[in-house]
């Protein structure tokens, strides 16, 4: 495994190391920590990377990992917004495997692109939607294709942060970092693109359900600040479910309480991610059920592939979920060296498709919100 | 006290008697429980009310009572949406004071119409907007009042509940009574009218904040039915606050899971319906403090005036909440006897101008829903 | 009804002429509401009671009423502890129903004599062991009964408060009342008498299980209290089930903590006053299950009889259960006014076996502590 | 890092890895994963060990190793309990570093024997009484040493787990390991030497009280089973404070259900492992907090250290917490290593003290169990 980003200090880059360590199949041995070839070293000294592969640049990584023969399996992309796309395509052309973080690029545009090199490619492609990778989001879409809850009429996905909050009166110190601030680092969104994405993601990896029309109210309350910290969006589904997604990064005290609320005919369900070793199954005329990860009673998709490493009520969390997108997609990566066929179904983990349509959110989002019109039509996915 | 409608086998009626019986200082004396004369009659017996006194019609009740020297001190009015109007000025009109149900009256029209009318009387109105009854409702009331959270920024009430979900599909046996569908009984809302108006009187309750605009997306996902059985409504405050309102009857498994959110600047509160005893303050750099009802902590306001029963722990619910709008109605028409002056900052419980708010709610949510355009300016309310 | 104890501001009679007013079929019409003639009269002009009938003295009350043809039906007891004896045996002598406060006697003997009166009488004798009042209570009961736990093989039951906290340094104004700790008044213990007997009656309601041997820890924290103020203990059942019982007054920030765990062989369950609208049913390999007051799929043993009001997840609380003790023993007053048989299985409201059985678990609990034997028989209940 | 123990398919051999991986510092480079020597190279395999380093027998792994320049640091051992005093004490006079599974030995006298040669010896020893790795819990520990309880009065701990309880009619296919029920190899107790010394040493490590005093009532309800399956525990404390341990295998539905409450005069704690990124703190007379890890309001203890690996609300969970025995071991290693002196107040693992306790608990324990007498006094730990 390389990595690009993710230098001393970055919290995104530790995270994707932890997840990548977990299960000890994975060996971080090349990387282009920093855009600051000094820095690169200096963070390589960290991971215990032999000096010749901490590069100074991604392009010179690129290179010399492809003349190696002990190349890396596949790159780990967790750079600004901004670099995704570039960064993912060099990967991509030279010939490696790419986890890259999300959003997957900084526009609609660029994702289209990219899953076109990715489709044209013979590269396993994962992105880091990582909340799909908790084994009761699993057993949740598990559910779902079942045909448990029935016919879906509504959903409700919500990410209420409050760490922003204190940039609002002007005394919060800057929490949300500059960058994601910044149109030409972040994008067209800040809090969409963020964590928006995420709540987007949770209701098409759980129900496969494809936004058609969009309504809505982005603010950002942060003085100054051209990028919404906030947004609020009516949706309604193809096929007839209507549903809300909101995101906030100014909802006092909120940690991470992303969350989502499916509702059938047949029945509902509830995930909250705070509480993720739980999933709650609601019925009209039947006591409440509630499933606990780790049992027995939960489904292979769930329990199965390695995605569930402790008995019920030894509590995983995120570092977990998100090893179970590495796992996942090394799996398919393996597979691939040892021309082992995909399973049918193919594997769990998120792709360029996601990546796509989260761009897609995003950019709807941002139109609507700006809009008079009433619905806005969703860009295709 | 007297009542209009709530025969035998009526809830709500049954859920008033319970309410005005609670603290021993209200007694139902007289009545018209049915359009049917006979059935009043077989009511007024359950009831152990004198036959005298169980009228065959509520302008018959008015005019009789009217006369009596022991004539009731105030009439409760539960009857069928459509009616509340006419009974209501009926008996302000006759010298009444009135406890009416909501929503206030059918159209909004009428809503003002009613206000000109109490406004004009010497008579106390009571709105059961039960809800603010809880006594931790209070203490959010209060803790906002206080300043306790700062500038309000967001706000998020909901009321989804799934009892009707089966009707959906055909096979619920029509749980949305027939009259609650029927707009000439029910008016132009049936879910925004019956449940939506409880979530958007509990912002109004806590946080004194008027909606400015509103977008609403309603639906009747049961089949055959004119009037909304969901709907999901964006909101904007004056002031610059930005909301979420949704209700639903079609929502699996959720029961009466009112529950609202209001984030601050300095701190955001929660509080759910379900689990009434409990009060959520969170903050941005500081644990979580549960505020618990029945505590020496507890402000006066909702630990005064009678308003809390039992000590903390010892739960209260939905009846004791209904309770403290019959004790501070009755509070007050008490004063008005006896010429004592109203206290400083006035009665604690919902009049006249909730209900005009409520008819406000349900007018501008149902013409959103019908335009295309995205936002609906809110009627004065 | 007529009520012995309970003037101006003592909590348990207001709790009790709530409970007796909510259903407006039970009106409070006499009472010695004092020892204080004068005391007496100034209360029952508080509840409205005819000042013929505001009596100077339980001697002096018993013979009036029962000299009347309007005499009422039954007197609700809520005096201290010492003079239940004495009351109780008055009123039982005279012909009145009763509803007596718990503990029901001072001592155990006092109490096995007290059961010999009161089956030797026609009399509806009913203890206030309130919780047993809980719709979910009931419902857990009956899962018993129905044999869905299997073979019942270990029991906790908890009730820790903390209000008495203060006191143990010093510092918190006797929060005991004084008569609690006074053992002429409390009898010989203060905390397995007013909350240890709750817990285990509970047990004995849900589980039907009687106690062979108990080992107690009883502590009086509180410097300078003859009498316990917390508990711990062991015990073991009839048919080889386990089980610990733990009460304090001392265990700070907790509140009316009263909870119960019952495990069996096929499922467990487990209650908690505080969130009394919930029953939480167990299993070793299947999802857990929240049993929800007020739905369709609970037993008529929980909702049938009026012992739920209201809708699920529309709350109901402790006066609620209180309420339904009164419903009990007042429906069966009726059928014996009336004639007509008790139902097959009896009425459900806690009587003089109970009262025997909670001053039995007080005297083994008290001597075993103070035993340097390990188990204590538990004595005849 | 070398292992014994834990080959293909240990459980428990698993988490260590898991929990060694982690953080990317420590590497598995030698083992003897198995008594069978065929066995253990496979194993060997399975982790990516050279061929030369997965030894036969754990003797030859200490005199191979020790010969070596590339030595282990340090010996993880996860055998069975009656193999733990042998091999920890082989490994630590062959110079080893030593991080041992707990109870620490087969008996008590074995305990103290192995700390009198880890005592004189160089070695680090670490004994994975892993529970108090979660933060939470050194949140819990610290404001206990700030005095923020005030005095300990009472303390409750349980351990209920429900996995064996099929078992106890003959249907659960042995879910407890024949090797936990068999008293050579897993010594004089099952439940309360698996998981009942958990909960001691959550109350130890916590609130630093010893027991003085214990009575105990351990019960083995599967059938033909030696060794207890379920314990309930009265404790008296040093200074006065009391309380109770249970633990349980049989207790259906409930699953890793560890928790603890401590009782101060000045507040109380609540603790519960399966929700372990909470930490209740309850007062007498103010607003319950709930603090929760990550936030900037956590105290050095349970955030530095690298303690906390991912922002608030991004849950952590059994394995991080396991991790962070294995962090702080490794840590004092590493300072052994370059002669860095330990911090003050010393380095924050569990050790060879920690062993002797849970070893004089199981005795006292099952001392306890078969004796009339009621206390039974606690060994010298």
């Amino acid at each position: 495994m390389g990595m690009v980003g993710g230098g001393r200090g970055a919290f995104i880059g530790q995270v994707h190391r932890m997840a990548a360590n977990l299960d000890g199949k994975i060996e971080l041995v090349a990387g282009c920590f920093s855009s600051d070839p000094e820095k690169s070293k200096l963070s390589g000294e960290d991971f215990f990377i032999d000096p010749d592969r901490a590069y100074g640049s991604y392009q010179e990584m690129a290179e010399k990992e492809a003349a190696r023969e002990d190349r890396v399996d596949f790159v780990s992309i967790v750079v600004q917004n901004f670099l995704h796309f570039d960064v993912a395509k060099c990967f991509i052309e030279a010939g490696f495997n790419v986890i890259c973080d999300k959003p997957m690029t900084l526009t609609y545009e660029q994702a289209t692109k990219l899953r076109e090199i990715v489709n044209n490619s013979d590269q396993i492609f994962a992105l880091t939607h990582n909340y799909t990778g908790y084994p009761m989001v699993k057993e949740a879409k598990q559910m779902v294709k079942n045909g448990d809850l029935g016919r879906i009429l509504k959903i409700v996905a919500e990410y209420p942060q409050g760490y922003a909050v204190g940039d609002v009166e002007g005394d919060g110190q800057g929490k949300i970092n500059n960058w994601r601030s910044d149109p030409a680092i972040a994008g067209i969104s800040n809090c969409m693109g963020d964590i928006g994405t995420h709540a987007h993601n949770l209701i098409r990896y759980i129900t496969g359900l494809e936004i058609e029309e969009i309504c809505s109210d982005l603010t950002a309350f942060i003085p100054g600040r051209e990028l919404d910290d906030d947004g609020n969006n009516l949706v309604r589904f193809e096929g007839g479910a209507k549903g809300i997604i909101h995101a906030s990064q100014i909802s006092n005290g909120d940690e991470n309480a992303l969350n989502i609320r499916v509702y059938g005919t047949k029945a509902s369900l509830e995930w909250h991610q705070e509480d993720p070793n739980e999933l709650i199954v609601k019925f009209a005329n039947a006591p409440r059920k509630i499933y606990r990860r780790g049992n027995d009673y939960i489904s292979e998709a769930a329990s199965g592939h390695g995605f569930t490493r402790t008995p019920f009520a030894h509590p995983e969390g995120f570092i977990e979920a998100f090893a179970n997108i590495y796992l996942a997609a090394a799996q398919a990566m393996a597979d691939k060296i040892d021309g082992t066929p995909a399973p049918e179904g193919g594997y769990d983990f998120p792709g360029v498709d996601d990546g796509v349509a989260g761009l897609a959110f995003i950019k709807a989002a941002v139109e609507s919100s700006a809009s008079d019109q009433k619905w806005v039509k969703f860009p295709a996915v």
